[in-house]
């Protein structure tokens, strides 16, 4: 790293003061286009301790405008984020679009800080590094342009201005046991930040090692690079982008056509097994609370295919303090604002507590793609994106149970027939509902693409036949509870 | 206590059971109207431990649809938590309209908790009793249904149920230390509980005390009187709510006619006034991070006043990471449907930090009351309700200063056609800016009213004068800095 830097060369102190000039007012201006090209800007600050991030992070934001701009300043994880996927703070604190988050210590600082403590082994640290490319690349491919600068300093100029800091009591608290661990590591800690870099360099999302000796050099080195890619940016709005083939693996999954809707219990069959499952869930319940490990059930299906009902019998065996079911409608401005996995990366549960997902992040390959609240080329892309989401949620080691409840169209036609004639289950159906059901075939072809894109086998589909309630209810219990043994067991043995 | 449990009876089973049946079928029923009517429900589960809060809120959630209600358990504050007003964490979980929120655990288990282990003496419990009612009387004013329930195990059934959990591998995980100590204080705990029931009893925010010996008659208990609540609230909907008197310690303020707006500076005067303040600023932003001092900085004015431009001159001497600069525009659906103050209690900054906001809470008694958003009641309600909010940032030891910056009618005209006619400051002005022009004097009428009524002594506002810029930018300068100064003191006093 340290010859990277040699070979910056600082201008003369009267070009710099004149392209300071010239680039502040540049990003000035450029933020009013960032705005109304809804683009989300990116930046993150990593680096030494002492390097004065935050205080060339001032002086940038000094040329904005306060409506166009978040700074995250990332301390320690709170306890709750601790019992999330690592890249959730960080996924809950990307840009709506049209405005820049700055990011002070993002991940990088966080898992190189774990690899060079030896809390992250040699695997582990590559994985990582796969999930944060996968991370930049799903954001920059649904807009975002994203900048990491890296402020070098060397070990002696480090060493000065912490003992700077310390000299005075108001300043102290700035320097860190981790800064004063990493000076006397500066060399171990130069190299793993090397190779993070040259791992997770890409086009779409590159780093820029800054030599941050001087303030102002420093400055100008980032406002120059962010205009500039911001007017790349602006350039390539709204381009279309790659489809990623899919290299998870996947598993055969029917057709919906050939799901058989005959099956059925007696309501003493059902009544039976259904006390007997839910007696089992409940204890279940109990241990992955003490094990930790977090449950997603995602429920998708036809409207009055009996979601409902089938949730309910799921939630009736869990403890109200460990569980909570998220009814997914349209999307409110600031989550329409974010990628479309921002609202879901932000209901995820803690580790060891259930979410229940009423529809889900697969709406963007059904209602989003079918009424065109996105592009051909967003929807295309999204099944890979829904595949590295849950590859996220199982290697952070969750249950994850996908359930796509099925009716057919006659039954449906009955259920909304008694809903309209019942006045207590009027307020079920709507004029939308109708409308969707004349768009039957089209989403019969949509969910079909859907279930054989991403049926992975870590996150499998489960297809639920519902034309009779009983069965449906009985099945999912069974395969909630089968997942769950599945994974206590495989927690157990690790 | 004992006392008051003792008197209530139990009915037998056959009656028990069928009212539970009616009682059920009844909340289902009811949810919808709560839905219809958009109001929220706010239901807190208080008690002693294992006496079954958790699994008879499992109970009752049974009969819900889950799109109708939350369930929040309360934890140990996370380390954010603590950097704020206390009620911070109750406020931001407040029902949105149309929702039941259901608590486990809230701010009665926090404070008596406090109390009990004398880590608050009498005045300071009374301080937060305080506090409570206020914030209970200002959810039920703004249309929330409150109830509150005490649940009630005598201490040898307590013993008996904690024992039983602890047997178990599975469920001794629910029996805290905290659990364990009641136990042996049981008879104290009681006292101290029923001591903040008697404090906070109000018809708005009823105690009902519940014999918890049986969980089936508990959760009929519960449900009776959440329905019997409900219907109450839905027969009152909409209706006006007495505006209560002031009693907060008012400062006079004059009225915006008579402010002489002939106030300058030089060019000289200002850049030198402007370097010495904000090196000033910048050392103390350091003191009262290192103090944990939270700092709130408030701006209001007429549009095109110079908001903008007089807080870039504070801003620019903070250092990123310590404050935030929220601009505020009107609320979106998630915000509207809570309780007007929702959106600035969860904007508070933590402390130690500076929140600076461009447009407040103020807009209830400005545009919201001008634009027919809020009732006359509510907004009449609100110059309490904002006395109160802001006396709850005062005891947590803010600084908190509010700007009114003002200009004259000629110098808005000359800024907003300066404004139409550079194609650089276009997107600043709007035709909504020109309506409220159009609105002046009754904008004027409003303000006055604000400034009078809300000028309290201990969250005062500042007027200042902006037909100059540069003079109104040293001033407020001058005035952060001396507000911050003395809570400084106050706090090394202290």
């Amino acid at each position: 790293m340290e010859k990277t830097i040699a070979s910056i060369t600082k201008p003369k102190d009267e070009e710099l003061k004149e392209r300071l000039s010239a680039a502040r007012e540049k990003l000035a201006t450029l933020q009013i286009k960032v705005k109304e090209a809804k683009l989300p800007v990116l930046v993150l600050f990593e680096g030494f301790g002492a390097a004065g991030k935050g205080s060339v992070l001032s002086k940038i934001i000094k040329n904005m405008d306060p409506r166009f701009f978040h700074v995250e300043t990332m301390d320690q994880p709170e306890p709750t984020e601790l019992r999330k996927p690592f890249l959730y703070r960080y996924f809950k604190r990307i840009p709506e679009n049209g405005q820049f988050t700055f990011m002070d210590g993002g991940w990088m600082e966080e898992i190189v800080r774990d690899r060079v403590h030896e809390q992250l082994d040699e695997e582990a640290f590559g994985k990582k590094i796969c999930s944060i490319k996968r991370f930049e690349r799903t954001l920059s491919d649904n807009g975002c342009t994203i900048l990491k600068f890296f402020f070098y300093i060397d070990e002696n100029e480090q060493k000065k201005r912490m003992e700077e800091l310390l000299a005075d009591e108001n300043t102290a608290w700035r320097v860190s046991e981790e800064d004063l661990w990493q000076n006397k590591k500066h060399k171990k800690c130069s190299e793993v930040y090397q190779t993070y870099m040259e791992q997770t360099n890409q086009s779409y999302a590159p780093w820029y090692a800054i030599d941050a000796k001087s303030k102002k050099w420093a400055e100008l080195q980032i406002l120059e690079r962010i205009n500039q890619n911001i007017e790349t940016a602006l350039a390539n709005s709204g381009r279309a982008v790659p489809i990623l083939p899919n290299l998870f693996p996947l598993s055969p999954i029917p057709k919906l056509a050939d799901v058989d809707l005959n099956k059925e219990l007696t309501e003493e069959e059902y009544q039976e097994k259904l006390e007997k499952l839910q007696k089992r869930l409940s204890e279940l319940h109990n241990v992955l609370y003490r094990e930790k490990i977090p449950v997603i059930i995602a429920y998708e299906g036809w409207d009055a295919a009996g979601k409902g009902g089938n949730i309910k019998r799921i939630a009736a065996a869990l403890d109200a303090r460990g569980y909570e079911v998220h009814p997914i409608a349209s999307p409110e401005p600031h989550e329409k604002n974010r990628h479309f996995l921002w609202r879901f990366w932000t209901r995820l549960p803690k580790s060891g507590h259930i979410a229940i997902f009423d529809r889900t992040w697969y709406g963007r390959v059904m209602v989003e793609r079918l009424e065109g609240f996105c592009s051909e080329n967003d929807w295309q892309r999204a099944y890979n994106e829904i595949n590295e989401f849950e590859k996220e949620l199982d290697d952070w080691g969750a249950v994850i149970v996908k359930f796509w409840v099925q009716i057919d169209k006659d039954t449906q036609l009955e259920r909304f027939t008694l809903r309209q004639n019942t006045p207590e289950k009027r307020w079920k159906i709507t004029d939308e509902d109708w409308r969707n059901r004349g768009k039957w075939d089209l989403y019969e072809d949509a969910v079909n693409e859907m279930l054989q894109k991403t049926n992975t086998t870590y996150a499998p589909w489960h297809i639920l036949e519902s034309n009779d309630k009983k069965y449906a209810r009985i099945k999912a219990l069974e395969i909630v509870i089968q997942a769950m043994e599945e994974q206590i067991k495989k927690k157990k043995n690790s």
